[in-house]
């Protein structure tokens, strides 16, 4: 089966010249010149029906919020300002046109709430399944554009945002479990923290900034892999709220399990000098109302480990993959 | 039903603030400042499987050229240069991998030959659809670029390229017909008239350009449109080759209707003053080596008429559709 990091990898090979100038594939954006400080930041995500979201929970305005966001955070993720949006939608022939209408009126009137102009897409058929794919360009200074890359040696790893909330509420909703709506709002509607990427944008000690899409042990395994590190997990750092274990318990969830490879939480990961963590840590706190969560280091080596009171203890997940469930 | 121009008036409705500013929506391609001379323009094209294309008869680099190519077309459409790519893929899970790993070369390859980089993209899982979604990006004069709107009262219309071709291709192809390879080409293999759209934005003459992608008189219906014109198409000047009307006879399709409304030409659509147009013809032939196919004139009033030596006939043929099949 080819995965993600294959079909990358074939598309590197073919493009054997161009490969250090392709700073966006396996990046959250690619970056496009725009003037002399400024560059634009373009993303491309695709939803595909029963494979990133069911019609069955998903209201049309949930998905519209989720197509968008997800989005939009790839530019946060980047360090740059949403601006613009092309919507594709390839549309099952017996599709129900009331969801459709309302998916377009509720993506509109997001992309207008969001501060970001939708300049364009494509409509088209599709056989069975309800496809979007979203474009967003977003607009940053260039210096302050941030990538996977560039992680170092002794960089603390942070989080900001949640770790398994998403897939705790995905979890529920398809086992149609009552209650846990917050969960079940953190799968349906995902905030992309466009904020926090322009703040992180302006910190000289982040050295790197990546999007959660498919996990904490994924995605940092993604960022170790190019910045040539070794990422390092202390387990006792993930601390999970009361709220989040009875949700894990009563889904019938291993909590650790969730919060390690649990996808689609869009919080962001980075790395920060350790000398100027605490600070940061602080600043960010007063900026915007919640913090950071400190969830490991930056080693020498490669490849992920983790780590409990110190001990390296051996990885027994399943990975989140689109390509199969956890 | 949903046909494409509901969803667009739909996410028109959407954005009642910003429509004068969307030029994008409902032209080939949106456009973003770049800087005090030149504008980016993003083009977005989703192509699923069974709907644009079969893999019955669509080899990996064949469709690789298409997805490109339509999106370059694109791009020319608005008098740009192709500069950016990015490739959104949606796989099942039982893909032939040599398949998609020879697209995926294609594609990279056929990026390279076409001078333009492919910085990103997104692969994700599908159920039984292979879905591709393209963006372009393409750089342009202003001042240059060309659109929809614009065509006045008294212009000639004219087409650069092939009408009824790709139709007659695609025909063959689905009915196993031996022989008829150019047309089965024109289907597999269409070229985007990049270097014709950009000696196009340099004519002041031609006032609007668009590419025909879903045929002629659905796609001059939209120029008509947004430009409050009526658009008037003589049969007369539709001269069919010898070679395309033998491969309609053996297809079964009727030459003035696949010339009228087959899809998937690709050719570009223009409309330019009366007075400048002889010479704008042969400077065209000069630097391209093939000539306009001149098919009509802009009239008063709005929508589309066919006429035969000046009087109207009635268009008794059903549309091209993506929703759809002629």
């Amino acid at each position: 089966m080819l995965d993600e990091h294959n079909i990358i990898k074939t598309l590197q090979k073919a493009f054997p010249h161009l490969s250090a100038d392709i700073i966006g594939i396996g990046d959250d954006g690619a970056v496009i010149p725009l003037n002399e400080r400024e560059s634009y930041v373009v993303t491309k995500d695709l939803l595909v029906e029963d494979n990133h979201f069911r019609l069955a929970y998903f209201d049309a305005e949930s998905l519209a919020h989720k197509a968008l966001h997800v989005n939009l955070s790839d530019v946060a993720a980047m360090a740059a300002k949403p601006r613009f949006v092309l919507l594709g939608v390839s549309i099952p022939r017996d599709f129900k046109e009331d969801y459709l209408k309302q998916f377009l009126n509720d993506f509109g009137r997001l992309c207008l709430e969001n501060d970001v102009q939708l300049i364009g897409g494509d409509t088209t058929a599709s056989g069975d399944e309800f496809v979007i794919s979203v474009t967003v360009i977003g607009q940053g200074m260039t210096q302050h554009l941030k990538f996977r890359r560039g992680a170092r040696i002794g960089d603390i790893i942070a989080v900001a945002g949640n770790l398994g909330h998403a897939h705790l509420g995905l979890k529920a909703l398809e086992g149609a479990f009552p209650g846990l709506e917050e969960f079940k709002m953190a799968a349906l509607r995902p905030m992309a923290r466009v904020r926090e990427g322009l703040w992180m944008g302006q910190q000289k000690d982040i050295h790197t900034l990546m999007d959660l899409s498919d996990g904490l042990v994924l995605d940092l395994s993604r960022l170790s892999e190019a910045s040539q590190v070794c990422a390092e997990i202390e387990i006792n750092n993930l601390t999970p709220s009361k709220e989040f274990l009875q949700g894990c318990a009563k889904v019938g969830q291993d909590p650790l399990e969730c919060m390690l490879v649990g996808g689609e939480d869009y919080g962001l990961l980075m790395t920060v000098t350790a000398s100027a963590y605490d600070k940061i840590a602080k600043d960010f706190e007063q900026s915007f109302g919640y913090s950071l969560m400190r969830v490991g280091i930056i080693s020498a080596g490669q490849g992920l480990r983790l780590k409990k009171d110190g001990e390296e203890v051996i990885f027994k997940y399943k990975l989140f993959s689109h390509f199969g469930e956890i």
